[in-house]
């Protein structure tokens, strides 16, 4: 036991993501009309927005482009100087990132291509949430004023990346970042196809998947999470009335247990709505490898899981999405 | 905010308590059939038990004695060198504790008296439960097998310890440990009666409250953690139906957010099923103090705390429980 | 069990109420943005609304007048011929009351005052909601989209008047219109202080409940039901972000089981969030009976009814609302 | 609308089952250990079974038998004089039955085949639940202490039969015994292949579903209710960790829009744990025809229905079941 390293606690929480969208207008009514956040600011091109648990200001920007698909994502650190050793430590794994000096909502940010070929970014400086004059949530310890919409989202909770080579892309995560790798799928013993990596307590931050076509840089999906299970339940009542499409769920995951529902939004990106999940509060939390024996290898209760859940992803590649 | 000190991450989680009975056969009954936890140890005169979600082999401690009350809790730390920095820490906060072997369950562990005069431990070596041949449970990303009975806790989370100077021991607490003081009470601008501390991102593991007697080292409560509001609903039903006495909710906390209800055991000691609660990810979150003018200062939706939930602790000071 | 009469089902629901108002403009505004009904007629001082999931047109006429209270409450029959019954037996009981052609939402009404001084109809034609063009929602078997705003009260539910002899008023609603009896609380075997009564197989559809003033035709709430236990939660955060004055709950009631949140609206009627509550199959359900001795006299675990809910009701009888 | 007839409440509910099947002991231990009912009585060969909410002392049978399936299904009538209505009824509609003295639960009973060739009884008399001493529920106005083990279901809540002819079947429900039909599936305008009938207020008390093998008799699922859904959801984890054959679900209905869960019992029948769907006050509903063109064609969400759910009933027809 003494030989193992000390977990690294440098990254905070998964602090925003850049979604792009060929359709901007939809696309941002959709996120606050009908997935229920905020628009906190807009620029040309782009729209900022937020969710009513976010601490920070923004967690999400839409920017208009020629194809659906991840712009970047970005890691907040715990302290500035957690930020310096994450650099030190991404630049020590090869990676050649450049700074800039921020963005709508944060400070000074490294910002690099990660294995796999995602943009990501490491910061720590960030703007909070101040609601406006007149706006104050009742309860002090709350960011913002509970004013439910649609589905309601919460707060940004994690996301979901298909890499060329999912061992590969883990291991830099958890060697350059300090991820820990707390579930895995290899079926059969074989190669890994899936892999959940958290920050702190949750049971992921970040998912990897293999990525099925040969390119790289895709996003599977972004997720917010609800309260509970009957927040879920309600944004799937939401989506029904609102013609939005339903690829999965709500159900059970096996891997994380969280309850899940997966709608795309209108510029074809795969959003989840997510509440529960195990907690890991043990520090040498042994990281759980699911084959195709393993009980429950779809979903916890036996779903199936639709071919275009292993198939979909934004940008398309060779043809408009499923 | 250079200035900051970085944030300590040395304490992983509350790893056990034991409580005190002078009702010891009555007090395992309760535990295991009404507030659903499970029995995996007994020594002369104790009882060891965990809940269904802890990794951890065991939780509680049950001890016979002649009074309710606190024997001692305990915090994991993440890592053996963390251990080491928190003893050394503890011993230049003047704290003079002593080294034992360990105990039931976990390894060698340091033991003193917290300010504020309960006995606490500190300890990194733990034994994780194996479920019996036969018992696994269906997703192995679980401890053991989902079998509920009465109330169904699911997991350890956190304790409220009675102390003479709020201030004083919430300091003692983050200094020494590294503990983040969450939420504070001190009404009119006056002194601390309340304070909400966490390790990790909850939204607190240790709450300290005011010791209205002139006595230390008194027990308010043990809280364990259930999924979802759902199930403090349906523990109120197990309560109401086993005699137990509901001393306060369910109803929703101002600080902390959490979802609650309040029960005595059958040895005297008040213990809580609890739920939700705010999830603290940034690394820079501000103290929230709560004084007289803010709303919700009872609970989040106006009930009334009951008097009994401010004289009442173990051991009784002066007479019996109220 | 041969001498049982046979159950009498001409009444089909609570068909809809009035409610008087002082503020109406701020009433209509708490009703549609906080309580979530749908304004669907407005005529001269009086607002016509309804809830998401009844079916008749309008459940809630809202009129501007010096005092809160109830304008009147009615009753839809199962068939014409069933209107003509309760008519006759109405008339029997020596009810003197008269006809009138209908009003928003319904046709013709016998209305009459109850035992007790309450202004009340019996009717059977009614107009059922037609979604507007483009509105019509994703399930043909339910009347209106889901499109939750606020508290999203889903149908109306139960009304409680306040009736000086309540044994009286209660032989009154079975022998004149075909109630059931369900539960009643006659402390300590003497006068009955509360009755629940239904018409067909809820808990109840109306509750009496003894007026402490010297005084008639009193309101003490009026109910809208919201699917779960989680919606209740739900709406008691929105009460607390929108200032409403939270009176009593979430909790569950003893009589009827339901789980309730009671609010006073801006004209200072008390308005009731419900759900659940005992369901009852049985044609020869017992009356059941309670008493001081029994257990969950006040609420089902334990909670005290505050005193304004034994006192305040509309109209104020000598002086302002408590 | 004066030329409908007249709304009948002659049959207040479902009153029990009987379910056959070949491995009795196992299904007892079922039904009891997982699904939640208590046994109340056995004969040899048979176990008489009710849920902690049945008002009546038994709702379930299970009878040892060669192969599974419906043994027959009672519905209870609302009075002496309804049950005489409703034999004169079925006997003018060609029905040729006969009274037996009754059985375990109930008394005298009309047995007879209906439409589509399962043996149904109507019957009034029955034995209420009385708690044994020292097991009376806390709230008197529940039949049985709460007591929850595995799904704890509920209460019995509908029956689904295989019916050759769904149309004809359907027409007798509603004519000899006053079912309303509440919707009906009639693909592309074509013949109708479910049905969906209730006899108060409740969404359904029996579907009828089209037999796609050419035989009779078949029995497509008995259904217990439980409180929200939060309660299937938890009897869902329950079925995993009891290596119980999950079907379908959990998912909401479009008909109905029940929140369900399909599992099938040791003998092989399927049982259903079932919550929510629509109340239907109106004695005017009008039946909702559902076809292919029909949003929510399958379920709500969007979830497909697995093919075993078109093809597995009891007795399994030429083979064992899928």
């Amino acid at each position: 036991m003494s030989s193992r390293p000390e977990p690294i606690y440098d990254i905070a929480q998964l602090g925003h993501a850049e979604l792009l969208t060929p359709r901007l207008e939809e696309s941002v009514a959709f996120f606050t009309e009908v997935y229920g956040l905020t628009l906190v600011g807009e620029d040309p091109g782009r729209a900022h927005l937020r969710a009513w648990n976010d601490d920070i200001l923004t967690s999400l920007t839409l920017t208009g482009a020629p194809e659906a698909g991840l712009g970047h994502v970005a890691w907040r650190t715990t302290s500035p100087q957690a930020l310096e050793r994450r650099v030190a430590a991404l630049e020590k794994h090869g990676v050649e990132g450049t700074w800039h000096d921020g963005d709508f909502g944060h400070g000074k940010a490294y910002r690099y291509t990660g294995v796999g070929g995602h943009i990501q970014e490491v910061y720590f400086e960030t703007e909070k949430y101040v609601p406006p004059p007149g706006e104050a949530p009742a309860l002090p310890n709350q960011p913002q004023r509970f004013a439910p919409k649609g589905a309601a989202a919460a707060r940004i909770d994690h996301i979901n990346l298909l890499v060329p080579n999912v061992a590969e892309a883990s291991r830099f995560q958890q060697e350059a970042l300090g991820f820990k790798l707390r579930e895995r799928l290899a079926p059969a013993g074989g190669d890994e196809v899936g892999a959940w990596l958290s920050v702190m307590t949750k049971a992921h931050d970040l998912a990897l998947t293999k990525e099925p076509a040969p390119t790289t840089g895709r996003l599977h999906h972004l997720a917010y999470a609800v309260p509970e299970t009957s927040d879920v339940i309600r944004a799937a009542d939401v989506f029904l009335e609102n013609d939005v499409f339903i690829e999965f769920g709500p159900a059970k995951h096996s891997r994380t247990q969280g309850f899940f529902l997966y709608v795309y939004e209108p510029g074809g990106n795969r959003v989840e709505v997510f509440t529960g999940g195990i907690h890991i509060f043990a520090p040498d939390f042994e990281t759980v490898t699911w084959d195709t024996e393993s009980k429950g290898r779809g979903t916890a209760w036996g779903l199936g899981v639709p071919e275009s859940f292993h198939t979909h992803a934004t940008p398309p590649f060779g043809g408009a999405p499923a």
